[in-house]
């Protein structure tokens, strides 16, 4: 299984979460989640960005990577949810980041500031 | 091409950036990035979280949802920086949530608690 | 001197560095924060949190302790940018923390649950 | 009662919640956050960083100015039992904010290039 279905997947599970789908707040995370209101996802996306950081310095002081790949994990997974929110998903991502490697892209941005990729 | 393809391909980008691998700060971001040290990566982590928040935002107040799509592009390409800094890359993260999204994977976490899925 | 004067004399500083009181861009931070829009500074708060998250995690490690209390300075600065985009100073932050850690403040909301003190 | 007397008054409870002085986590909850270890108040400050940020775009959008406020207190709050964490606290930090908004402190840095007074 490539990473386009792995992701595609687990957009889908996100997407069936929704309560108009059927999603269970008593029986799912994500369901929970999404009907708690926008802030909650938001807030959570936050926090786990904090917990990548944390984890990345700890790594830095001779601790344990794979906890770094564990917070991405997370932290990734709930920017999930904020896009589901918004009919938005990973396939849109991708393609973004898609956008940006292309030819010209990585290079072209670094060589115009130091903006991120694909920011201008 | 598949998202496989895609994250796979950007991990190349940005491994050939390090400075062990002909990286050259004058004309590439991730090769700025990664010789200004470990927290460089990190405070953009910080501040691309905060703007992914700022687009949900503007967008559940009538703003472009686009943007947030853009924001977590972003956000997901500087957690790569930060993961390759270790050697790990977005094959790690996909097989984490791969794990997580298995068969008794998301709603087993969520019927144990608020914690996000696979965190326990 | 005490904090008041020192929180009070910095929020007049903020405060004159807006354009409507003759705050120049060119050469003051502040006032160039200020004209870059209202994201501008928020994004400062997310960047200045992770630097404060990253000194903690390096004073955890063996690290100086002093850093942390110069990224709680830039973080409380930003956060009073903020606040004087809508009229608002450290005064009203202190008296909300007074009212917090009043008679039954802090103790009361920690009886309550694990909400943070005041949030409920 | 002044902004000194206020902060002050705060730390003192904090300190006196530390397990060492008989904080007892049942009963209060930043004897529960402190026991909790470092990575617990850390990931709150990310956490109440990102309900600033989201309590200013809601104000931006029209909303209540107050939460910001609001906001605003819980985050010096968790910033200040970080620094407790390191025997430091608010007394510090003012020193800090006092010795940059200085004669020279504010607009020397401003004129100095972009970074946020006394950073550099």
């Amino acid at each position: 299984m490539n990473s386009e279905d792995s992701l595609a997947r687990l957009a889908a599970v996100i997407e069936s979460r929704k309560t108009a789908q059927g999603g269970d707040a008593g029986k799912s995370y994500v369901a929970r989640l999404l009907q708690q209101g926008p802030d909650a996802v938001l807030k959570k996306i936050g926090e786990e960005a904090t917990e990548v950081v944390m984890a990345a310095k700890d790594a830095d002081h001779g601790g344990d990577p794979g906890r770094i790949v564990s917070e991405v994990a997370d932290l990734w997974f709930h920017t999930m949810i904020a896009l589901a929110r918004h009919g938005l998903g990973p396939a849109q991502v991708i393609a973004e980041l898609d956008r940006r490697a292309g030819t010209s892209g990585i290079e072209e941005k670094a060589s115009r500031g130091s903006r991120p990729p694909g920011e201008g």
